[in-house]
Order: structure tokens, then C-alpha cells, then sequence
């Protein structure tokens, strides 16, 4: 199968290349074509937008050693939907449902209709579109698997204001394209597909920037303005696979995915000066640079003291907690996350209700996000903002062949 | 000032000419960008995709004859507030937050901070945002002016189940632009600047195809897989400005606005064939053209009858009634719809609540938009799967000049 690279250069395409297992044809004439692109916009005077490189019928691969949507660029859409099945469906039930998932998330993905779809033309611009799938507890249980040690919900931390519709879930999917109507239609098509299995439990839709907002490979700013992603494995890489990729057991090619959905409060952030808020971050709002210095990708300098003889990157920062340094730890993990920005409550005085809807991917839960996750929710001064008002884990299967379905090495 | 015209070729950039009465500067290289890109891709060999041409800091002109957002091609995303005056705000309270609005308005769509932005890094990348202000008759009567006959709720129709908290509003913001943090940023700013006057009733959030998902200029289809659009009068003609612009009066230069939120049955249409769908509509699923035959651009024979004596097209298809033609009538207005897709309630057995949030401009609201309600409103076999359940109407006041607020010339 032929297919286009997404529109990313750069990691992006490299990592589609990766990314896949089944032949994937990729040409490398994407660079030759940002230059053209720049020449014409630069050299052609003051102000000229060329047109925009159309994306509808990308396409990334849906078989291979791992899932999609996972080591590919984040695009601009995102649906997470976690289900809970019916009382009755067994572990024939739960095998059945994935199948006609798989089929659906193959085809659909590849640009196809899915094989019941009432509405085929909104298939037809796959937009990148990948459909992820993950397990909780109770499915694996219900499959009568042992799940993992791990899959179980997080620790309760103090931060934490969780409300039960927004946490949990037997069977999550995280469907995601560059399209927000691709996204919407896959969405519908796959529920179709599980609800005589199981009913929905909480969905969460999350945007980023739209493609050619800004230039691709290049850091996104969160709600709080701040830039968001910077110190994350790079994609393709082999630091990558170490971080994220299970490598022995049944989850094997597989990961485990946290889904947190974390209030951000805009207004109170409003009234923080940009001093507070980059000692609350450890970077600079203006280009994500460690405050130690640099760029963004420089290596923050713990250890340098201001003249006052203060750390230049507060204890209590996030940018810090997060790293561990201060314990001598250092462990990582891949974060993917989405915005949100929901309609505050009718006639209410609140001017937003937004947020984070953080997902992280990595290979070991216990030992690398638990402790990241326990030392932000003792010390972090960006908990001032933040609250965790939703929260899950899911155990995600590795990818699967032509003929497989998505879990079938967990399951049989 | 200098903008960069959006990323739409063809009529969308020859109505931004048209749309700013400031000076715009615009190159014409877009269609040799096209073409380069297209033998790129086409020469290239099986599988490249371009790069995206970065479309973030395009701007559209702020001040002008007419407001913005109307005749300019519908960005991808799209927020709807409607606020209503707190009770002690009075003309003076009125015109100061006009006053503000305005100003901020005018920062935001051209790639500024606001005055007191406290994110001012969001609004780095404008990609078209566009922000158009409209009336409900409560403001207009605290404002001591007579709001013009027309606005009124629409008559109550029997196939309304409209709720309150998604309809009317004493002031509307209707906020746009191809990147939905964008539009998040500038609607916070904005409510920030309105809240002491008035509070939210409704926030509605509408999606469009992602910037280059489809060639620019080319008709999107909605949630039920149609072709909406094909229809409208062409942006930048003189048609469009007769069809739209009020001619005359306080509000010339400006229009009437009709917001209408209407649920799309999907779980219904999904049950009805493509012929009770083409039935229903009166176009073609697969290319949008009348069902008498053609392109999707070809006139509608509505005398056309079948070999077993019916009309081709339905004398209760939408596109008949829509049209008038069987009451020797037809009149027209321009639809500027977005999709809505929501998460339906928490463990719900919907696998969708999602319709169009349907926006129309026209000149003449009782002459031109309420026959064809009407007419909609009595027969039309797409009412089967559609219901509205929001409704408001909004006096859209003339653009203005720098130095001046919107609704200046209406209000003074
Ligand atoms: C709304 C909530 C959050 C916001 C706004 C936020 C924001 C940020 C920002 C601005 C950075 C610095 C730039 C970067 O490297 O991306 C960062 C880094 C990081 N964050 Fe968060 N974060 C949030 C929640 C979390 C959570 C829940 C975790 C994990 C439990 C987490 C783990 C990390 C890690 C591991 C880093 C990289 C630290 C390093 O440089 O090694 N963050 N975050
Ligand atoms: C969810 C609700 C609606 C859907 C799905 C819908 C869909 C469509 C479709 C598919 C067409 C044909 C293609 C085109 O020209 O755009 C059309 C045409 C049209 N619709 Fe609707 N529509 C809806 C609501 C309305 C409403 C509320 C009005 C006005 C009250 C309206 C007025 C029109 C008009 C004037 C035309 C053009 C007819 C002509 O060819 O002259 N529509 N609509």
C-alpha cells in the first residue's frame, strides 16, 4: 500500500517511515518542496500566501509492530472515547467487538468507508487519521487475561478533583486526525461498531494548532501561552522506543497511556506576572527556553544561582519537579496532549473552562510516571493553576498484521 | 497595513479585495504556488505531500464599509457567544464596551495583543481571525435607539423544540479564524472585556474542514455527507451585496444575522438510502447536483418528470422548498453554516449529538429569510431528520472606520 507522508518534514516523516512495518511508500521531495514554497512567499515581496498543500488524502499506515497515533506527529484533532461494556459481553463478545473495530479502523484509516458506513463520503479525506486502542482492567479481566500489574487507576493525589464521568473506561479509543469532520465521522463509525458491546462512558474532544498555523516540527503553546512539548523524546528515535515501547510480555511492541483531564485556570493565571509564571514554568514564556538560558532545546542548568544566590530554575518550578533532578532521578516520558475549551456553564461569570487533556505514553508506568506524577502533585508551583478533574490508564496492545485484530497477542 | 490575503485562491481572494476598504496589499502568486505544488506532487511519483503553506499570520482587514466575518471565505473554526446586559448597564455602559470591544477586535484580527492581554503570545498568529458583532433588540432599547422592525425571535415554527439557554442574546460575537486556539484566545480576551457589562447566555463552537483538507473554494459537505453550499451567492459579487448589504437606514452597509442550532438525526439518516436521501435533498450525494442532472454548479430543472410521470425533483425536496419555485417565489440569503459535533450525555446509548449550527446573512429578514423558513417550516422532507433547538437573531451593524466603534453609526 502506497501511501502519503503526513504533512510534517523532518521527524515527522521519518518516523512514518518507522512507524509502519508494511511497505510504505515515502518520497523525499518534501524538503524540495518547503523550499519552493519559501522562495516563492520570501522572494515574491511583501505579502503572498500560497496555497495550501492539501492533506485530505494522507494517509498513515495502520498495520505494523506498533499502534498509530502514537509515534506520529499529534494533528490537529483528537476524540478520546472510553467505553464501558455491557454486563453480558464475555470474552467472545469482547474478541468479536475488536474485530469489527480493527476492520473499521483499517479501512477508515486508509481513506476506505467502514464496511457498515451510511455516510462513505466522509470517509473519503482521511486527513492522517489514526485510531488507537486501549484496555482497561476490566476488559482484560472480562477476556479472562490477567492484566498487567499496573493497569489499574492512578493513586489518588491531593491535587486531584476528579469526577467519576470524566475518569475510567474499559475500552479507550483515541481517534485523530487533521480533520475535525474525519475525526467526527470515524468516531461515529466506530461506535456503531461497539455499542451492542458497550456503552459510552466519557468523551473528550481536543484541538491543537490547525495544520499551517505554524511552521511543522516546531513546539505548540498550551492555553497558558506557554510553550508545551519541548523536552519530549524525539520521534523515531531510539531513545524514543526505550522511553515509550514495552519490550517482553504480552504488551510486548505495546505501552501504557494516561489520560488526565487537567483543569487550567485561566483567570487566575491572568493575574500572575510573567516573573510568576516563569518561575512557576522553569522556562521562558517568550521562546521556551530553559530560565538558565539558551534556546529551546538548550539543557537547563540546575545548579546556576542568580546573584541573590536564588537557583535560576526554582526548586518548586515544574520544569524541575517534573526532571527529578533535585532527588537525582531523571525519568521521561512521551507527552501528546490536547487543549480543551468547553462552554462554561450557562449564565455564568466564568470566561472559560479549559484546559489540558494530558496523555502520556511510556514503556513503564511504575517506574517512570508514577514518580514524575508523585513529586508534581507534592511540589509544583503550576498546581496553583492546575487541577486534575478527570483521570485513566489504559493498557495499550502493540499494533497488528492484515488479518489480526488490535489485541489479539494480549488476548488469545 | 499589509495583509496577506487567506489561504483561499479564486474568490476568496478577489472578495478580500473587496471585503477591506484599507488598503490591502495582495500578490497574485498563489496560482503559480498551486501549480508547482501540483507538479511536485504529480511529477514527483507516487506519494509526496508538499508542505503546508503557513497561513498563521494571514490577517483580514478589521475596519471597513462592511464588517468582517460576513463576505469572507467561513475560517475552519468558529465560536458564537451571545451575552446579555447585566440589568443596571445603560447606553453609556453600552457604548464603552462597544468602545473596548472594538479596539480589541481590531488588536486580535491583526495579529496584536489585546489592550490588557495577559496571553499576548496567542495572539501571535491571527490566521484570519475575524470578529463580527451583532445586536438583539434588548441592547438597541437601552441604547435609547428603535431596534429596526425585523428583529424579533423568529416566529414559533412546529418543527422548533427550541431551549432557551441556546437561543436569543442582547449581544452577539461571532469569532473565527482557521485555528481554533486562535479563536479560544481572542473569545477570552474579548468576554473579558464585556464581562462588568454583560454575562454568556450561550457559547456555541462550530467546526469547518481543517485549512487544507480540500482544495480552497470547493464546497464542504456537512454531517449527513451532503453538499452544503453549493447554492450561495458568490462572495464579492454585486448578487452577494444585494443579496446581503442593507441598503438604507441606521444599519446600511450592515445585514440581519440568523443563528440557528439544528440537531441532524444521524442515527435516523443513517437509516434512510441514498435514494430517500437524494429524495430528501433534491441534489446528488455523490457530486451535489441537482437531481435533473448536471454539475453541482448546473441550474435545477424543476420541470423535469421521470419516465413514470413524477418530478425528478421532489416537490418536497429541501432544495424546492428552499427555492420557492412552486410558489413563484425565490428568494435567497447567504448560509455561512458550521458543524457542531458534542459529546452526548454521560453514559447515554447516542453515539452522536451533533447538527449545524445554521448562520445566514441577508438584507431583508422579512422579506427574504422568514417565506423561506416558512415555506421549510411546512414541508420539507428533510425536516425528518432534523430539528431546530437553538434560535436568535442579531441586527448586524455597518463596519467602521479606525478611530470609531462598531455600531457607532447606528448608535449615535
Ligand atoms: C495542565 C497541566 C500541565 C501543563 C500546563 C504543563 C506544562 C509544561 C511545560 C510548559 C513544560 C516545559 C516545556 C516542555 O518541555 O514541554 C512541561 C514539561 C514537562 N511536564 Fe508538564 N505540564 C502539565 C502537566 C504535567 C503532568 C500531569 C505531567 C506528568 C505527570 C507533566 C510532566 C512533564 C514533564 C516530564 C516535562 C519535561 C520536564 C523535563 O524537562 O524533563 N506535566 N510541562
Ligand atoms: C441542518 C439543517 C440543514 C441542512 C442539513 C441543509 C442542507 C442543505 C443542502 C444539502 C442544500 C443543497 C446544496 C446547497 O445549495 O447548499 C441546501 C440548500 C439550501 N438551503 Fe438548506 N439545509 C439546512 C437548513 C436550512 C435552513 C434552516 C434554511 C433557511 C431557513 C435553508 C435554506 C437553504 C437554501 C436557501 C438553499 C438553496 C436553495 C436553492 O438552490 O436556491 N437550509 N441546504
Amino acid at each position: 500500500m502506497t501511501s502519503r507522508p503526513s504533512t510534517t518534514p523532518g521527524p515527522g516523516r521519518r518516523q512514518l517511515l518507522l512507524a509502519g512495518t508494511t511497505g510504505v511508500g515515502v518520497l523525499g521531495v518534501g524538503a524540495a518542496a518547503v523550499g519552493l514554497d519559501r522562495s516563492l512567499r520570501d522572494g515574491g515581496a511583501p505579502a503572498a500566501s500560497a496555497a495550501p498543500a492539501l492533506h485530505g488524502s494522507d494517509t498513515v499506515p495502520f498495520h505494523g509492530e506498533h499502534q498509530a497515533g502514537i509515534e506520529t506527529p499529534a494533528p490537529a484533532s483528537a476524540t478520546l472515547l472510553a467505553l464501558d461494556l455491557h454486563e453480558d459481553v464475555d470474552r467472545d463478545g469482547i474478541v468479536r467487538m475488536l474485530r469489527l473495530l480493527t476492520d473499521d479502523a483499517a479501512r477508515l484509516t486508509q481513506g476506505r468507508g467502514a464496511l457498515a458506513d451510511t455516510e462513505p463520503e466522509l470517509a473519503a479525506e482521511p486527513a492522517s487519521l489514526t485510531v488507537t486502542v486501549g484496555f482497561g482492567p476490566q476488559l482484560m479481566e472480562r477476556a479472562e487475561r490477567t492484566p498487567p500489574a499496573w493497569l489499574a487507576p492512578l493513586p489518588a493525589y491531593d491535587i486531584d478533583d476528579l469526577e467519576d464521568d470524566l475518569s475510567g473506561g474499559d475500552l479507550l479509543l483515541q481517534i485523530a486526525a487533521e480533520d475535525p469532520l474525519t475525526v467526527s465521522h470515524a468516531a461515529r463509525m466506530l461506535l456503531k461498531d461497539a455499542r451492542s458491546f458497550a456503552a459510552v462512558r466519557w468523551v473528550q474532544r481536543g484541538f491543537r494548532r490547525s495544520p499551517g498555523t505554524q511552521a511543522p516540527g516546531t513546539t505548540m503553546r498550551n492555553l497558558f501561552g506557554q510553550f508545551d512539548g519541548s523536552a519530549n523524546p524525539e520521534l523515531g528515535s531510539d531513545h524514543f522506543a526505550h522511553v515509550v515501547w514495552i519490550d517482553e510480555g504480552p504488551f510486548a511492541g505495546g505501552t501504557s497511556m494516561v489520560v488526565r483531564r487537567i483543569r487550567m485556570d485561566l483567570d487566575g493565571w491572568d493575574r500572575a506576572d510573567r516573573t510568576a509564571r516563569e518561575q512557576a514554568t522553569g522556562t521562558r514564556m517568550s521562546d521556551g527556553a530553559p530560565l538558565s538560558g539558551g534556546t529551546e532545546s538548550s539543557l537547563a542548568d540546575f545548579e546556576q544561582v542568580s546573584d541573590n544566590g536564588f537557583a535560576v530554575i526554582p526548586e518548586f518550578s515544574h520544569l524541575r519537579r517534573a526532571r527529578g533532578v533535585d532527588d537525582g532521578e531523571h525519568q521521561e516520558i512521551f507527552r501528546r496532549p490536547y487543549n480543551y475549551d468547553v462552554p462554561p456553564p450557562a449564565r455564568s461569570t466564568a470566561v472559560s473552562e479549559s484546559g489540558q487533556l494530558f496523555i502520556s505514553f511510556q514503556a513503564d508506568l511504575a517506574g517512570q510516571f508514577l514518580p514524575i506524577q508523585q513529586r508534581l502533585a507534592e511540589l509544583d508551583l503550576l498546581n496553583e493553576w492546575t487541577t486534575p478533574i478527570g483521570s485513566a490508564v489504559f493498557a495499550i496492545p502493540p499494533g497488528c498484521a492484515e488479518g489480526e485484530y488490535l489485541g489479539q497477542s494480549v488476548l488469545e
